[in-house]
């Protein structure tokens, strides 16, 4: 970790959580299933009220919808990949194998954000007037 | 179209197709189905070669895979939003509702992207390091 | 002009600049060697310190040195498709043609555009470590 | 390597390629006219399909046409720099010097995408309404 | 606005509005002080909750806290312009005057925003190494 | 350092500056009343034109206007994060810091930074039309 440098606010550890974020912490677990919880949400525990918006959001994206969780995360990445968060790519492609996303799906994933980024990059480039049957 | 300027390119209608575009254009109206061909490849047939190749891209986005179409375009979209392009964002969904994705399906979309939009800046605002099990 | 609505601050035409902005305008035409002065000096001559600063830049843009003048606007415009700024790739594309450069070379320029917009996003996605001999 | 985290899919030695991928490396290698192929092509190997179709790409950017290829190269990292790729700029940075771009041909870059970026934030940030010259 | 295109869910008036999103605009109305209801929320009321959790987050920008609300917008204002949403610089310019921020702290906002664009990508550019002392 | 790579340019030591360059660094000093000059100068140092000319600028941030100066760090620290620049982002942050920046101000700076990012993706992605008003 000291090779990346701290963050702007501590990575809390459990003992450290105000009440709290620890009643969110346990949420987080219940609804996963998983002991661990990573460092996005220690360090947004520094701030409980953000932490708890934040992850009421985030719980909705882990459930299934009208859409189903393992697309969502593909959405996720995808944003991600967009946005260059590597922190967002390598924890939200960590998810979306735990959710039994296959390498053959993910590489099907990065051959559509490739195509988009190259197609959206001529679009908006070459000027292309939006056709009126897409207005 | 006259309000939203020209294009680099003109958009070039049937009869002004080069015999190579005028090909990539057949195979475009054979693999939908409809016989509608929107601004974006009437632009790029201004250079057959990128057309072409350009086509042969997409094209594999438009069949399903080890990801189903509808989820592909979803992916499509996403993308698109963070780049902020809005010909392939209208374009786009105009392509998923086609294929049946339901408004219940694109307001999860827009959920799923507002999430991650803000979830990717404070991540990186707040220089959260890379968990150990994501590396 | 209407239909895209106003700016923040308003188009000032000649007879509205201040002296300092007048001076600059003058400057511009000189440099450039056309009497036509683009909305986005018009703009900034509500502030005409920052216009003064900001042409002073873009001057340097419009002259050769190491890179020749043709050769800029082609990076200009490469920064403004990323970017997504439609003012700016209107307004280079227009200046590359006045250049001389050529249908061709702009169907290049979008080629490379395309493809490194493909492979950033699939380098960052994959998660790809920078080799030990780009360090 | 092991600080930057592991790639989503491993980086392949020579030993580890697919006869598909084989081939595309040996392709490479002939056209650079260098032995060393670099990480992206390792990780993408993992996809044979994909490997292809971005070489085949790639490959025209590394190649004269209506723009040489240092030109090529510069459109390369601005479009790479303003996607906020640390791969592809430290890699296409490497690839220009190689091709003898100079260090003053680099700082003339780097400060048109710097005015690039500042005024196209100022461009779309002040609504300048595009000019009808432009349309 | 038929020239811009329709949105993906129509902006709904308000008797178009299902209960729960007329309680939503009713709180917008009296936090605000204000009768009109711009178009976002007419877009997000076709999904009420999504409405209600986006009008929650947004709620707290436009109160005071440790940032006074002018920040809050400028803030606001900076990040919309670097993300290139026209809707959002146009709502939040004139959000921001509607609270009594001047021209010239306006021009100031664009001065560092134009400033930050530029030394953003120039340090990504040339790959500044952060110092031991921002770890 | 070493584990980040190196820069395009070498970071300059004090002995190793121009006198032009030296004399940026003499005003840096005098100007923040620190002694520790960062790498972003030392790198930039490497072009003295380019040096003092974003110096220029920059200074501009760092003294109080219409806009004080705790409040310019915070809208280029949006800025950066938007864009981002993991440099910008911590050199920034640092600096707001040293101004007296509370963590109570900063945690709400990136809650603003946060909802903008995502009301800007749903604007577009939703594609909200400007209202009138707006125009």
């Amino acid at each position: 970790m000291s090779d990346q440098g701290n963050p702007l606010f501590p990575v809390l550890t459990d003992e450290e959580l105000s009440p709290e974020a620890a009643e969110v912490f346990e949420d987080i677990r219940r609804t996963r299933g998983v002991e661990y919880v990573n460092n996005i949400w220690r360090v947004l525990a520094n701030d409980p009220v953000q932490l708890k918006s934040t992850w009421d959001e985030v719980k909705s994206v882990v459930s299934d919808g009208a859409l189903d969780v393992a697309t969502k995360q593909l959405i996720y990445i995808a944003v991600s990949v967009a946005h260059g968060c590597e922190y967002c790519v390598r924890s939200h492609t960590a998810a979306a194998r735990g959710l039994g996303v296959t390498d053959d799906q993910l590489k099907e994933l990065f051959q559509v954000i490739g195509i988009a980024a190259k197609t959206n990059r001529l679009a908006a480039g070459l000027q292309v007037p939006v056709d009126e049957i897409f207005k």
